[in-house]
């Protein structure tokens, strides 16, 4: 049995340690301290986001570790990819009830892999006993004035959607034996359930062009929902328009509706711009190689529809009635 | 059953932003975005630390929820002190088994009454359904050279310890069984362990006085030998001059020793200062109310000494050898 302190060493703080030093720009004081010293760059603000996954719930305990040390971070690096912030730094916190060896090596490697190609610090953490539990924190710069926030959405803004949706989820269905799939389809589903790829790229090369943005975690339906909440505004949908895998087009049509509209886990940004900057968004999408895609709009609220709300459609502009709910973490779904 | 958006809501958001109104300076976006954003005072950084908290392990499963919501701030606001730095914001992420309003009610309380009192804003969190587990992360602000690390003492410093030690240890160890104590007694070391109060004040007190520091969470000998790892250095400390509280006396010597150096839990800092600046520590301790006391002297490595240690010695000067160990997360105590 490791004691903490070693195996905080052995597979943690070395390896932040050489990744410090690759940095041009570093923290000035990182683990081994009572705290970290972190700056944003000069005029701008730390953005800062926590997540937490417990087993069971986030992750079987059959999970591959190296893909939740990817995922533990690629979750929290969305967060930052959806203000529109360059990842700096992250703390990591995590119970475990045994120190195994073999599973921290695999989890470290999954998570430096992908802490080291977001040139992104790990700068402090605390490891316990306990069932297991990690809860990450990053930090990313952002000018504030630039940071992509969730009520900024404008009247007659488009809505996009990064990548494509309903992957995960429907790879969590296979796992949970809902719905089958070819074995090359259901290897597409589980790749995109452990290895979300966090959109920092096109975050950045949307400053100054998105209006309001967020990263869809719980879900279309319920994540849109908090831009339009925030924004005060409605939106209009097109749920064939919704991008989505070819994979997942060759499971049933309402099976693909509830994957790509109340999936949860796509790690896809979804964002509004103005419709005169569609060239600079798809610009944008170009310069971070991500497919982009718009699947409705953004209109203000009056008299008659006077809450925020999302009015669903078909490709023909005829009306639907979905009763959809995001992933809520205190309902079993 | 709360969802969790109503949960946070009811319970943390709304305090949050009152908390947040009442703040000269706070953050530009706090709880409900996908990232906070908060920068330290003009040409300072940010102080960061994190920390889990476990059920059996940290706390017991029928633990007051408001002494909880208090230690779990306390704890990490203790990490802030041990910098000198100034508290600003803080996230709190935790998994529950249920969603249970009065427990959730008493935990928040406990939490916002300290926090309130150290002015420092709840910025963002993450709820979850699972084992009970708290892991809160807090940002201070220093000034980078006047931040009190762990690497910087130096020959012919004092050694200091603020408070008393050990009534927390003795507190654990009445709830165990370990030991019995009179029952003003046994209230005097629980509220040791459930009430901790981080030594903000006294760690920006110490500010350009102080040279290395640290906050006493595994005990005094574990701590102390941090700062000399860090520091490559040597102590001499006196186990008699060791602060105690009068219930703490009541018990045999060799809980009290026991209690004292290795027990854990205390969140008094130890630094250390250039005997010159004796007078100004005594008038830094006065200035934040805290006691303060000299407990033993840095001394550097040389040909025969060349490895960090501490030398135990009694009042009388004679050495002692002790075999004590810190609390170590992944050793069964």
């Amino acid at each position: 049995m490791l004691s903490e302190f070693s195996l905080i060493d052995r597979f943690f703080a070395r390896r932040a340690a050489n990744l410090r030093s690759s940095k041009v720009t570093g923290s000035a004081l990182g683990i081994g301290d009572d705290c970290a010293l972190l700056a944003p760059r000069p005029g701008e603000m730390l953005a800062i986001s926590t997540d937490m996954l417990v087993e069971g719930r986030h992750f079987f305990a059959d999970v591959d570790p190296e893909a939740l040390g990817h995922k533990a971070l690629a979750v929290n690096l969305s967060d930052l990819a959806a203000m529109g912030a360059q990842p700096q730094a992250f703390t990591l916190a995590f119970s475990l009830p045994k120190a195994d060896e073999p599973w921290l090596a695999a989890f470290s490697n999954g998570l430096f892999a992908l802490a080291e190609r977001h040139d992104c610090e790990l700068i402090g953490g605390d490891t316990t006993g306990g069932p297991l539990n990690l809860c990450l924190t990053v930090f990313g710069s952002v000018p504030p004035h630039a940071a992509l926030r969730r009520d900024a959405a404008r009247p007659g803004d488009d809505i996009w959607i990064s990548g494509t949706l309903g992957d995960a989820r429907a790879g969590l269905g296979v796992q949970r034996g809902e719905w089958t799939a070819h074995a090359s389809d259901a290897a597409t589903f589980r790749h995109a359930l452990e290895r979300p790829e966090p959109r920092v790229a096109l975050g950045l090369a949307l400053r100054g062009i998105a209006h309001a943005a967020l990263d869809l975690s719980d879900g279309l339906a319920g994540d849109l929902m908090h831009i339009l909440e925030r924004s005060s505004m409605r939106a209009s949908v097109d749920v064939d328009a919704v991008p989505r895998s070819d994979a997942l087009r060759r499971l049933a049509p309402e099976i693909q509706r509830r994957c790509t509209l109340a999936g949860g886990d796509d790690y896809e940004l979804c964002f509004t711009a103005p419709a005169t900057a569609r060239a600079a968004v798809e610009a944008a999408a170009q310069k971070a190689a991500v497919p982009v895609t718009r699947i409705g709009t953004i209109s203000a609220l009056d008299a008659t529809t006077d809450r925020p709300a999302i009015a669903w459609r078909n490709a023909a502009g005829a009306p639907l009635t979905l009763t959809l709910q995001g992933f809520d973490h205190f309902h079993a779904e």
